[in-house]
């Protein structure tokens, strides 16, 4: 299992995700699932990735070595491509390509074809974007009413998000807001795990303004955790006792 | 779909339903499925249902008529069984029962077999008990350590319980925790609705204390969804901007 939240907000992105995978319950590793390409003053983008890890790695290796455009004699590389829309068509494409590869395969072992990427950043020349590609291929674009996107073990961390993220936010809150729903997800869903990759991108810069991953015991998380337990804890004391009538 | 929670605490138990039911998402209607089966002074019992509504209600049903129990001549009912253990077991047969006459033309129809139950109270005599009764009628009862048990649409609604419930929390704030716990599913998943069921019955009254419907609309729930939000939106405040290092 897999959780990675991606939040566009004025200020600019936040990119996070855990780094579990699992082969049934007893097998499990960690790898890398949220990935920065970044080439400052020039393109900063960033890739998260839920589904089967084969999958997810193959088309990370082809966005890199090139998949055939077919209105081009060159081969896309998410290193030139000249546009973020262009990015999410060129990793729908990946994905198309290690479909047309795996999929005989997948279904012969009765395994599901599972995969899809939060991708956002921002290209010179264009706006910051932050888009959701979907296992066939296509894509969804991030808007300012709900501005977040969520892959993999989704529903135990929507409920901060949809609560306490505006399109107004500050970025570092929103930050705040993601390692809070990471959490929430972590403590219900053994599949998800630590270490927290995490990516924070403020707009019109073209550079990482943070990439860190969260380990294990780190001071800073663990002190989150706590304040927020707490404060849920205070908040709904604060809530009058419901007026509800004895025996209806 | 169906949300239902319920919360066991020192003081008393908590049960709340929604009552939204769908068949497709253009055939939504209400239907209670929070039932309270009262003899004040001598069983207080509350059962909470989801899954396919035509099973739940055999169920039901077949609850009051009455099952046949190998070890007696009487048909056992939910009126007359003397524990909550034999209660739980009588629930766990019924639904076997409904299995036995319903399950080939469910399969022939490619329709799943769902249906599980939340089941708590008192019968004079014995503790209060919560349990939770899956589709192949076997059971298991809610413990200390999580003093809560969810069926339906559960993720959207845990990280709260799993947070802010322990066995000594107030019976009236588990109240207040159960709402907001119904409000983060009903605003993630449109197949749980208003109006809400609840019911409270504190330990050893062997009488239900409220019994309410809150409706769409209801002040106090309005009032309780906003001050939520604006907590949580205070609560991530008031934590520190993460210390982590630029670029890593």
């Amino acid at each position: 299992m897999t959780y990675c939240a991606g939040i566009l907000v004025q200020q600019g992105l936040v990119m996070i995700a855990d780094t579990r995978t699992n082969a049934g319950l007893d097998n499990i590793s960690t790898y890398r699932k949220l990935h920065v390409i970044a080439q400052p003053g020039e393109r900063v983008l960033a890739i998260a990735h839920a589904g089967n890890l084969s999958l997810s790695q193959s088309v990370m290796s082809l966005l890199h070595e090139g998949v055939e455009n077919p209105d081009a004699a060159e081969l896309d590389t998410i290193e030139k491509v000249p546009t973020m829309f262009r990015a999410a068509q060129l990793i729908g494409r990946a994905i198309r390509r290690v479909r047309a590869t795996d999929f005989e395969g997948f279904e012969q072992a009765k395994l599901p074809f599972e995969v899809s990427m939060l991708f956002g950043g921002q290209i010179k020349g264009g706006p910051m974007r932050l888009y959701m590609i979907y296992s066939a291929g296509n894509f969804i674009e991030c808007g300012q009413e709900a501005p977040f996107l969520q892959v993999g073990e989704h529903k135990y961390g929507k409920p901060i998000l949809d609560r306490a993220v505006k399109f107004s936010t500050d970025v570092y809150d929103a930050l705040k807001i993601g390692l809070i729903s990471m959490d929430s997800t972590m403590r219900s869903n053994l599949g998800v795990g630590l270490p927290i990759d995490i990516a924070l991108i403020c707009r019109d810069s073209l550079e990482a303004e943070l990439i860190h991953r969260v380990e294990a015991g780190e001071p800073y998380f663990h002190d989150l955790r706590e304040r927020w337990s707490a404060a849920l804890r205070a908040a709904h004391m604060n809530i009058p006792r419901p007026p509800y009538g004895v025996k209806g």
